[in-house]
């Protein structure tokens, strides 16, 4: 199933796609949330239940895929987990030890936009940088799990931009990544959720980013040292997980600031995030 | 005005003080909301006449202040933002350089909890340390303010306490210190908001903390390197501040991790972070 949020005359809206139309949950029945994060919390035979009726109606609220306007997949979360050089490649080209243990850091839900809005440059920072990244969507509120049944937590999962300003990460006092990842629209997400069932194994997807077309990052989430559901047993011993739960999983090699010369993001450019099997994350990029 | 969230048979219920009584706001006028953050996001001189008018009724729902059942003031908030190394004095004993920019992390909302409420040690870490704080609660969304209008954005203060595990904050790859920050229930805060026109100026407020009675910090919040207004601005050139965020201000001199020998809490502890013309803010601390 692939599952997204788009802005509609009624406001945002969950929706499920179904071939080329995407079918308003709240709209068909006003049982089912409009929300994705209330969506997810629901105990999920009940959801399955409602949404196969749904899919089955005649009369549903439907919108072409093609024209959608989208927001990101979870216009809320509760929280945007951030996991730092995750491939091993990256760890090298950052000049960083390859982590023993996940490193994270976090986004603010203010940095998320959808596919096709746009990532503000912001006038405070001269070196804006990409990463593409796979994100695991939390379905299932859960504490100190096993890396064996942490996969039946996980909803699905989607693609993610981790936008990153190398000098607000890098150069600033204390250290911390934070402030250079979060700047409003620095974490684009989308187009859809994919859920778990129909993706099938998220370690064999190939993963790109391409700047105006050109590649510049081309991997496969086969390289990522740190496996989706060793993630969310990591995480879950520190805090609880909970529906909703967004998990940037860490960049493949290529990022712009470990090039010579470094490519930073400029006014005009169209960064384009794909990951085989989930879709294209596509954003153009303007100064603020 | 003093602002509180509270447990009541209702559910958790937004509540303003009148005396030795707390006045159920959405209990006493349905208009009004149950949630703190959604109180805050109102017009504000709606949202004043609304009280007002509440106050004024001589049949409110009223719960006693003293055997309240107080939860985090914002239960919700989509951010928690810290800022370390803010006390010259405790930047000295961490061994860090005084920054020039005020140093950001964050927390998690499933780190909150409210006065009373249990401080769990994690199993994993060993070295949990305690840190008194001012926190600021915004209270109108804005970006791009200059310190002189940012004062406009602060709907009040609390009490706050950054429970910090060392280990986890400063011994892993990375270095980056949000892991040891945003363990479950590691950030108290309360018991209620103290509303800006209430307060007066929140830069010359005696703040500490005891650990079992003893006092281990004792300073003032005129020792800020970073004054709240400045904060604020300086956060609002990176995202969006909105209503119900919570700003922790960074903690005084006379942590555990610095002394020698080293003080962390352990099951039993009762943890106070008392701030005047706030409140006393009192955890106690339990295994997990």
């Amino acid at each position: 199933m692939r599952i997204a949020t788009i802005q509609t005359s009624f406001g945002p809206r969950a929706v499920v796609q179904a071939g080329d139309q995407f079918i308003d949950l709240h709209g068909t029945d006003s049982s089912l949330p409009s929300n994705v994060r209330q969506l997810l919390a629901m105990e999920s035979a009940e959801r399955a239940a409602a949404i196969d009726s749904v899919l089955r109606k005649k009369d549903s609220i439907r919108y072409p895929v093609g024209s959608a306007k989208y927001l990101a997949p979870v216009v809320d979360p509760q929280k945007i987990v951030c996991v730092g050089l995750n491939y091993k490649d990256h760890a090298e080209e950052s000049k960083m030890a390859i982590p023993k243990e996940p490193v994270l850091f976090s986004k603010f839900p203010t940095a998320l936009i959808g596919h096709g809005e746009n990532i503000v440059l912001p006038k405070v920072s001269t070196k804006v940088d990409y990463e593409a990244e796979l994100v695991i969507v939390i379905g299932k509120r859960g504490r100190h799990l096993s890396a064996a049944e942490a996969g039946k937590y996980i909803a699905g999962y989607t693609v993610g931009h981790d936008v990153s300003a190398r000098d607000w990460q890098l150069e600033k006092d204390g250290k911390q990544w934070m402030a250079g990842k979060t700047f409003d629209t620095f974490a684009p997400c989308g187009p859809v959720i994919v859920t778990s069932d129909e993706l099938g194994d998220p370690h064999v997807l190939p993963i790109s980013l391409r700047l105006n077309g050109k590649v510049l990052q081309n991997s496969s989430t086969n390289q990522m040292i740190f496996r989706a559901e060793q993630i969310v047993s990591y995480l879950s011993q520190i805090f609880t997980v909970e529906p909703g739960d967004l998990i940037f999983t860490g960049t493949p090699p290529g990022i712009g600031h470990a090039r010579t010369p470094a490519i930073y993001m400029k006014p005009g450019d169209v960064a384009e995030v794909e990951i085989q099997g989930i879709g294209v994350l596509s954003n153009p990029v303007v100064g603020e």
